[in-house]
């Protein structure tokens, strides 16, 4: 198994911790986001992500052959169906959908907003001052967090959901790397904070860190 | 079953579309994403959904108590293993994971940036031109399509995957309707414009666009 990703990607941090919880060893292969323009935009890279974004997976197919998987979120599912072991989702239908829901609300609202292309969109082409493009970011942590931590209100345990490990955590703790890193102030979310916490007792989460990477600078 | 949507909300779109498939039957509540500020934000929907996005699902648990569900995603996955009728995802663990790479390629990365509440923190806290704008939604509609026209032309068949209907192609004709709506040249994606024909032979995705909806106006 190989994973593309880079050590400030949340999204190859999401991956990183499913595969540790999991015991699962991949080649972690590291496209540099920043320099010369980003890695991601080379001709070898596209040619297997046309989406030009990380993580890109690669597993074998039945048959010996590549199997390469996008998308962050997609990856995730396909290890916990593929390697069944730590499973990351409840098995009942419903407490799946939730789990599910606070995974997309961090996945669908919240990252896709400060991704690291949007913020220079914003720079760059929308020549957005740096003070307006920290407040966008800001804008967009607080929003989703406010919702999240209400709907945690009703369903964290030790975790998200509960007192397992699951998909929403493994959105959430790099959401909150992300926000800590852009000095957002969390003690309006309490819960929120007590996951981290929690989190950060077990291995899986400490090694995935963006620090812990090979590729940090 | 409820689902509170509004009509032109690609997310709702995407549920529409997999309750018409399954032929399952829910009751449509309208929530006027504009009108006062936006019905979203009201006291009572925010209770609901602390998102204060569309849509929300409501089903009944084990005990017939509601069961609320946000993300479209999440509702759309519930659906299909709760309603196993009108499978919307291939049943090999592989095929799976990349019809979800398709679908969260426009689920993560395309529809969250041009979405409504993104369009008016551009237009009324940035202050950015209508002009920008209108290229800022042109301009991840093309990064999005560019990179999905190159990976459906190893995938598609009469579909997104193949030649059965999946969550990708929930996401992809909601995404075109928008497209079209802000006039996106879309003769660079000849696949993709393909599939949206296909898929209007279906009258689960003709019953399901924005027009045919009684909150259209």
């Amino acid at each position: 198994m190989k994973l593309y990703g880079y050590w400030r990607s949340s999204a190859a941090y999401r991956v990183r911790i499913a595969l540790n919880l999991k015991g699962l060893d991949a080649e972690l292969i590291s496209v540099h986001l920043v320099k010369g323009g980003g890695e991601q935009h080379s001709e070898s890279y596209a040619a297997l992500n046309p989406q030009e974004l990380v993580p890109t997976f690669i597993d074998s197919d039945q048959d010996g052959n590549a199997f390469v998987l996008t998308q962050s979120m997609a990856i995730v599912e396909y290890l916990d169906e593929q390697y069944p072991q730590a499973p990351l989702l409840p098995s009942t239908t419903q407490a799946k959908a939730s789990v599910r829901a606070l995974a997309l609300s961090i996945a669908c609202e919240i990252h896709p907003l400060n991704n690291l292309r949007v913020l220079q969109y914003l720079s760059d082409t929308l020549k957005v001052s740096d003070e307006a493009k920290n407040q966008w970011y800001h804008h967009w942590i607080a929003q989703g967090f406010s919702a999240l931590e209400q709907q945690l209100a009703h369903c964290a345990g030790r975790y998200c959901f509960g007192d397992s490990v699951t998909v929403a955590d493994l959105c959430l703790i790099p959401q909150i790397y992300n926000a800590k890193r852009f000095n957002v102030d969390l003690t309006p979310y309490p819960t929120i904070c007590r996951i981290w916490d929690n989190c950060h007792q077990l291995d899986a989460f400490i090694n995935a860190a963006p620090e812990q990477q090979a590729d940090a600078s």
